[in-house]
């Protein structure tokens, strides 16, 4: 396992000229995600987040390294994830000399724009989106609702599930969700009824986004697998209940699920989060040991990620009112029974073919505990236990116009934070 | 419903100047499928299939309706699939004039290439591929196997069952397939292994072309979902059958099928099926009518087709001895469950947004008898009953070196028959 070296690029003392940089929650010096932007109605260029402002790399071109050169001047980070490895460590590297030199900042200065002046896009075009299903609590939780005498499949400790979800309907972070209609049918009905959904759920996960590929026919070796991760952002997966239940046997969730998924549009780099990395818990005793294809010694010892998860609730009326968000959960991301490198080398043991911005989601990350539970359809009980907001409104499911937003922090000891930014969006109702 | 009419292109005693067109069992003058080809080693461009040639269109765009220009420069079809039907039609009448009239011969016989001498490509740059299981009598002979007692699920008659495949591993006709690696458990085993499959299989499909999308939170009303289809090609949906056994809970079925999906090249046009529609087979008495957004009255009269399927198989002895492929079944495309508008309007009835150039296969299509079962796992009951070639070999699932091939022809009183040329493709070993 080639895992991202920890370097001076991630000093807790390093600092940046950038105003705001300096201690920033989310975007300090250390982190430097990417991500796709349009200042005002411009074309989309392809940019890095540091304190409020975002970085235009096109415009930085000449001042960066060459081979990078040809990947900043396309519209999404397709080219820049095929890079190798060894050339995105060097224009991270770059970029953090440019914005920690003060000598250095006339050349970049008129390539900042303030984060709140620009739109956002998705980071890359997908090629193909995988959802996997690795929280093995969520696993266990909604497993206990569809199945109550079998939650946890014989296969769940063998297998990383996963399922293929839809590309199209990806969406970067602030687009509205349309509840979608569909087919639902009451436990007592004789027949399904067609009509918008009355369980809409949102799913707390990772986004996993894919660096260099792998062709037809070949496989990504455990060994090799964190060098294909480019990055990752969080992702909601979002979830008609009701539709699932109907529809998903026996071959698994497709209108309940493809509707829509929201993403963070900055993908913070695996280089970026290599002071984040942990072990992998260890497997409660009894179970199975990961086959072979799946084991690798450096990724058990530094394969999971050090993150809290928080899921953020807001009802129309709570916002008209002037409250602040309700955390609905927080965990960590260590929730996972799988790490990222196993999905992908999971994901490529068929042979089948990878590819540079296909996007990987995790699964939602429940912890043990409802104060952890990553969707309402754990924290409600499949909608058995409404909770009350502090306007006195109560929510089992989605109303039109609540929102939903998910945050996430890195945090390792004498290290900055960093954060992914927001993932966030608001249901609309469905069009008459 | 709007169907495209059958007019003057179709008519069977329309001839063609091009040498092989008249009577060609598959490319007559009535057929003109569109297609991706390369000249030798020169760039992709769009074609046209008529008789052993291929014309190509890009050459001719002078000549062409305006309205298609841009599209016929492109190197897929996806600009072509967005057009709006009417121009789609056009191009189709222009074309049939130009190829039937031979004092327009001279301009276009300097971009005739015989089929022998090009490759053909994939037809589009696929966003999304979906997999549909709508052919009845697979769902149940493959449902006995997996779930004896409940062979049929209760969503069955009112849902079109699909689920999203891998788009990145669909290929064309004559690329080979690699025989994958993926865990299997045998019935009486502790645990799993990871090894090659054992129970390799193909199955016998149609494949949707979408033309024109819609818009993410938008529908596709059944009444106009027809609009929405270029055309089909034949679809082989390769299948691991010890890998889905014991993968596919609770989430469908994911690395026993995304290894390869092989198409056939040419894509049969919405238009040029006009003559072939049928009525939509009625359903068994007891079964529930389509819930009203799947139902249209023209759709249930005509929204089937006369097609008869073939699947041909040889292995690497029988090709060396100089035998004829077996045919290891023959059926019509009629047992589909639901019609493929049912399936677009179903697909988008979420607001699920389409795009043009995506793939949507209608799932395995058997009759009621062995003699047009889509899949071995079916012809030999899991296994359970293997068949002797002319050889002598016997085969339970398939072999390295053996071939499939899947052929299809579409019929008429009075009219020309059609074909779609050839979904074909070897099986390789799995590399060391």
């Amino acid at each position: 396992m080639t895992l991202p070296q920890i370097d001076h690029t991630h000093d807790a003392a390093l600092k940046s000229w950038v105003p705001s940089a300096d201690n920033h929650p989310e975007f300090p010096i250390q982190n430097l995600p990417f991500g796709v932007f349009s200042p005002q109605a411009r074309a989309a260029r392809i940019g890095v987040a540091i304190g409020d402002y975002v970085v235009d790399l096109a415009a930085l071109r000449d001042i960066l390294p060459e081979a990078a050169s040809e990947a900043l001047v396309q519209p999404n980070l397709n080219a820049l994830f095929a890079l190798p490895a060894q050339d995105r460590r060097a224009l991270r590297l770059r970029l953090s000399e440019l914005l920690s030199d003060d000598t250095l900042s006339g050349a970049v200065v008129p390539a900042l724009y303030p984060q709140a002046e620009v739109t956002l896009h998705l980071p890359a075009r997908i090629g193909d989106y995988t959802d996997f299903y690795v929280g093995i609590h969520h696993a266990t939780n909604v497993g206990k609702l569809f199945r109550p005498d079998n939650p946890l499949l014989p296969n769940y400790k063998y297998v990383p599930i996963g399922y293929h979800g839809r590309a199209s309907s990806v969406r970067p972070s602030g687009e509205p969700v349309v509840r979608p209609r569909g087919q639902r049918k009451a436990p007592d009905a004789d027949a399904p009824v067609f009509e918008p959904s009355a369980r809409l759920d949102y799913e707390l996960e990772l986004g996993i986004w894919v660096a260099q590929g792998n062709a037809l026919g070949t496989t990504i070796p455990i060994g090799q697998a964190s060098e294909h991760i480019a990055g990752i952002s969080l992702l909601n997966d979002w979830s008609a209940r009701d539709v699932q239940a109907w529809e998903y046997q026996p071959l698994g969730p497709f209108l309940a699920k493809n509707f829509h998924t929201t993403v963070s549009p900055w993908v913070v780099t695996t280089e970026a989060l290599a002071p984040y990395r942990i072990a992998q818990p260890p497997r409660p005793e009894g179970d199975p040991a990961p086959l072979p294809y799946l084991l690798d010694v450096q990724d058990q010892a530094q394969g999971a990620l050090s993150l809290t998860l928080s899921v953020w609730f807001s009802s129309a009326k709570m916002r008209e009112e002037g409250r602040a968000p309700l955390r609905l959960s927080e965990g960590p991301a260590s929730n996972m029974y799988w790490t990222l490198a196993q999905i992908v080398a999971h994901h490529a043991s068929n042979g089948c073919n990878l590819n540079p911005g296909d996007l990987l989601g995790s699964g939602t990350i429940s912890g043990p505990t409802p104060e952890s539970y990553g969707s309402l359809l754990e924290i409600t009980e499949g909608g058995k236990r409404p909770f009350t907001l502090p306007t006195g409104e109560t929510r089992s499911f989605l109303q039109n116009g609540d929102e939903i937003s998910i945050t996430a922090s890195a945090h390792a000891p004498g290290r900055a934070s960093i954060g992914f930014g927001e993932c966030r969006a608001v249901i609309l109702a469905t069009p008459a």
